[in-house]
């Protein structure tokens, strides 16, 4: 069994380097302007140990896109037979003749675990409260659409900073690429420790010192179950942290608003905001499918 | 975010007029004898927020015989996240490069409000209490394979007409069509309201009434949790409407008899019923899938 | 509606001669040296009314890496409409165009049923405590991979015999070619009767006995909740039939140590057995995919 994750994996954008990141990057707008089917009898197998519409179904359009079969493994205890482990589903997954695994669990780090034991590449489609790299790549796509440059931006990430996976892999991704990230929200869903995330990191309580001067606005998810287990009151979430159209003009005027969805209307932001113009939601799930071709070419070893 | 429904859509019988209907019968007659792989490089997303296997394989058969690519949601309170709406759904389905959404669920209306806000054609496949317009269109399909016209045929419907979406949308192609349809089961089952469905229909609580002269007959599926709720015996249903190869003998010589299934062996109808020559239960599946080529081939604007 | 079974039925080893296994295991082995898309065009339904990943994921790709267009039918409570009869949903699913139907059930002899209603061929992915005969297939195929013939090749089956059906298929196929067969554990899981599964079967309660000259080892799946039903305990079972490094010593040197998995590590076998180099777990899966390819276009008359 290998030691080291096969090459082509992406694992976290933690050991991505801005050189990594652009290849993506690059190659994701290549596909955009055009697809050929360059993964044609190429198999991959979806395995997700998690409930998921949209990162399923975009990884699944991506991989078909481009001609590959595809197989989903919904890794539920109903299916995946219980006590086999994930490293043996893995090499069963191998032996089956999967030539890439596209993972989602629960637990952080078992897309790592899973990728020192199969010699094919391991796509982290979300892991825990770890990360989430491919919605990273496609967050900085969809800014790079409408900005000139990551370098010097500044990016509010707004909400629950703390177990969104989204919010790690964001953070890391825009610091390394030299932006300035403001984290805001209630101290129970943004510790005062995130600031240690990444350099170029700041933690502010006051939602209209993170939006002054932003560029970019991405908005998290908030579960309401979560907030319930905290304690936190929905209405004093809303009054303090809801992005409204008033609040977006706290920001820069070319500002954008982000959201990784699903979005709910009238809690994390308000439904104007939500069908607003300078609201870029739907390009980033449409930038999503692009992305995603770009990282399942990538771990197959087929440039572009 | 488009008023009306993209040009394509299919959200009930309602809304056609009979040279829509009988384009839609061609071109599934064309289907038949020919099909080629005239939706390839086009994706539809099948969305089911209702457990569904034979109208789901039927529009995936569908799709895949023209060379569609397609992605299947199943919408339950797994996969589909928490408080994200029909709407946002239907963004992110569309974002995600669906250039059609085949929909079922349990509102009457859903595939209408969300054709309010997607611009890709619709396809309703299945809403509550209301249309099921793929259905209706292959029972007219079938019902011409056996008989000259619809004008002027003596149809009988049978059973639970009340919470059928499937009698809904027979009764409105049929009568559209010039054909007379009788209406039968008891008040519970059949409200002496159907009768203002559409023109030409009539209610009776006497089965041999609907079946003298009867054409076609359609018997309708029958739930027992339902007839629970309403007090219906069982034993008391059966005496008196299901359909029996004795009863059969009222109707016309050359009738024929229909269900949408799934059908319960001596419930609805008898086993040898299920099993006759008349019976073209398995005629109405098979049609169903040149039926749903033709509709999806309309969606996405390509003729034939 | 035919009476027999359609020509390409798989149903059980117990039905094949021997001449129809080496037909299905020298096919397997020109699909692995070379694949062809014999099947385009071609239909399969996969109708699952028991959770499974490995068969159905195996029997997936087959049918795909044929070029073949796959369904899968989940037929748990929710999606199969409750009340149809599996023969009429096999009536369905043929009518929907199927050509061939793969199906794994809970009720033993529920494949030999259906295929005697519909005239496609019918291929058991296993029926209950009955018969899993590509299972089978697929080990013999693995094991001449490693042996020059299974005539007088001695096979020990350890663990619970009477619960498996992959026992009962390889039993079948084993003695059919010439093997001699010892099976082994607790009168609970072995019980004496098993002797009479075929000729050339043995049965003994001492692993010792059972390993000894051994030219295969094939550990059958421990079920936990099985064992508490049998009040049987866990660490006596592993004391006395777990397959150790130790014990597969007291085999012949060139044993090789098999399982149709999924396994559990520390249960049927230790993690350093699951690993070695002679134990072919993962060469079984593998081949799998050959032996099913072999499988399915046997089932629709192309041959190779």
């Amino acid at each position: 069994m290998p030691a080291r994750p096969a090459a082509g994996s992406l694992l976290g954008i933690e050991a991505l380097d801005l050189k990594d990141i652009n290849r993506i990057l690059d190659s994701a707008r290549r596909m955009q302007r055009r697809t050929r089917p360059m993964l044609r009898e190429r198999r991959i197998a979806l395995l997700f140990y998690e409930a998921s519409t949209r990162t399923r179904v975009s990884f699944e359009y991506a991989a078909k896109m481009l001609g590959a079969t595809t197989t989903v493994i919904n890794a539920t205890a109903s299916s995946i037979e219980k006590g086999e482990s994930l490293i043996d589903t893995g090499y069963t997954i191998m032996a089956l003749g999967a030539q890439a695994i596209v993972i989602r669990h629960p637990s952080s780090g078992a897309p790592h675990l899973l990728s020192r034991y199969v010699d094919v590449p391991v796509i982290n489609a979300g892991d825990g409260m770890h990360e989430h790299p491919s919605q990273a790549l496609l967050d900085a796509y969809t800014i790079l659409g409408h900005k000139k440059t990551l370098k010097g931006l500044r990016v509010a990430l707004i909400g629950d900073i703390f177990h969104s996976r989204v919010a790690r892999s964001d953070v890391l991704l825009l610091t390394k690429a030299g932006a300035h990230v403001t984290l805001c929200g209630p101290p129970e869903l943004v510790p005062d420790v995130a600031r240690t995330l990444a350099d170029n990191v700041t933690v502010t309580r006051d939602l209209r010192e993170a939006l002054e001067d932003a560029d970019v606005i991405i908005a998290l998810r908030i579960q309401k179950e979560r907030l319930e287990g905290l304690q936190l009151k929905l209405d004093d979430y809303i009054a303090r942290y809801q992005i409204s159209a008033e609040r977006v003009r706290w920001a820069r005027k070319d500002v954008i608003v982000m959201h990784p969805g699903p979005i709910i209307r009238g809690l994390e932001l308000t439904a104007d905001v939500a069908d607003a113009e300078r609201t870029v939601i739907l390009e980033q799930v449409k930038n999503g499918v692009a992305v995603r071709m770009a990282i399942l070419a990538r771990a197959l070893g087929v440039s572009h």
